[in-house]
């Protein structure tokens, strides 16, 4: 197993990316420094610097080198960091991987959009119904692959956590924020029932405690916050 | 190096994605049946049961197990058959590979919403110009990450083609087609000279002639026989 050496995080705390890669840190034991960057004012020059093409968090900087975008990410540390006693984040037979690749590009494709507008995006309440929607049919979509790719076990990845736990679990923190919001829950016992125990299941791992958000009225704040300072920007 | 046994890709010959399967079993030599989808009346019983959740080529069939998505399909095929003699797609260095597929994500991010707006979604003229404009920025920015990523060799992938240049080569033939139809060039060697280049050189390469179409005028017939049939199913 490399060294962890140098691991710097530039990350929000909120940001379902960036949580994806705190998991996977976590996951592997690894020691890293957190840099909580300040999107709503004024970004890092370090993120700037680091990530010229996107200027968006996460950065992950190994031995000073940057690397972006949350999936990337998790692959690299998966493969740098691998052997005895340090679980695996994808499956080591080809198909299987390809299969937990397919599902997480799933839901970046249809739960990162729907999440984005019903948070940030939506202009009215109707396209928030539908984004809504949008985010629960994908739920729906994903709890069939659960029963698929889990055999009966904890979770997408089998006995532990995998890639399409860690990407998918980035967005908890903001579900139980939206449910708020909306009064309504987006990963409903009554109509996806293994996502919900999966969620439980997830949130309880030492790797997700204190990673995934779970004061829902903080991440609302959060929210409030950045919405308000790009309503004064674009004044 | 694993027997290449039953390959059967169902694609269509103009779609980016397919070409770039196409491209990758060529370069790494392997024997497959192709099976030329008709996307404008009805799509195989097979393709929909092959990719029950989008319904889109490509689909790859490898002893009957299928997979979607053409980048997971693409790294799939890199790691099941490599060795001795076989180009690799993705570079063995882990942050290499991280940059590789930094790259492979920009373009499908920002050159393929703008490929399809200029083809088949855009309205007006100005969105379409819009587009346009967003494909040029994005291939200026590709221009520089040529020069990083190749170091003065032929490709993004150095001295072979690589995962980034059979991403981004996807494209060529349609490039040829939009180039036409807006009567100026993509990929203009006075805006962006390395990538004309690299251009040249990706359509000659043995793994691409006969795979990425240098015909724009049927690309062209294509685009229109798909628009008009979308149209009529519209009425």
């Amino acid at each position: 197993m490399a060294g962890s050496g140098e691991l710097k995080l530039l990350g929000v705390w909120t940001s379902p990316y960036v949580i994806r890669v705190r998991v996977v840190l976590n996951l592997k034991s690894l020691p890293y420094e957190y840099v909580e960057e300040d999107l709503g004012s004024r970004k890092s020059p370090l993120l700037l610097a680091s990530n010229p093409v996107h200027k968006s968090v996460p950065v992950l900087l190994h031995g000073g080198r940057p690397m972006n975008e949350s999936q990337i990410i998790v692959q690299y540390i998966d493969e740098v960091w691998s052997g005895t006693g340090v679980p695996s984040i994808l499956p080591a037979d080809p198909y299987e991987r390809a299969t937990a690749r397919f599902w997480a590009a799933y839901v970046d494709d249809k739960v990162g959009p729907a999440w984005l507008g019903m948070v940030f995006t939506c202009k009215t309440e109707e396209e928030r119904a539908e984004a809504w929607d949008r985010a629960v049919a994908a739920l729906e979509t994903l709890e069939g692959a659960l029963g698929e790719c889990s055999k009966g076990k904890a979770f997408f990845g089998g006995e532990g956590i995998g890639f399409v736990d860690i990407v998918l679990g980035g967005y908890l923190g903001w579900f139980a924020a939206i449910d708020k919001l909306m009064g309504r829950r987006l990963i409903d016992p009554a109509r996806t029932p293994l996502l919900a125990g999966w969620e439980a299941r997830f949130r309880a791992a030492d790797a997700a405690r204190g990673v995934v958000p779970d004061d829902a009225d903080k991440v609302l704040e959060f929210m409030r916050t950045l919405l308000a300072w790009s309503a004064s920007k674009a004044e």
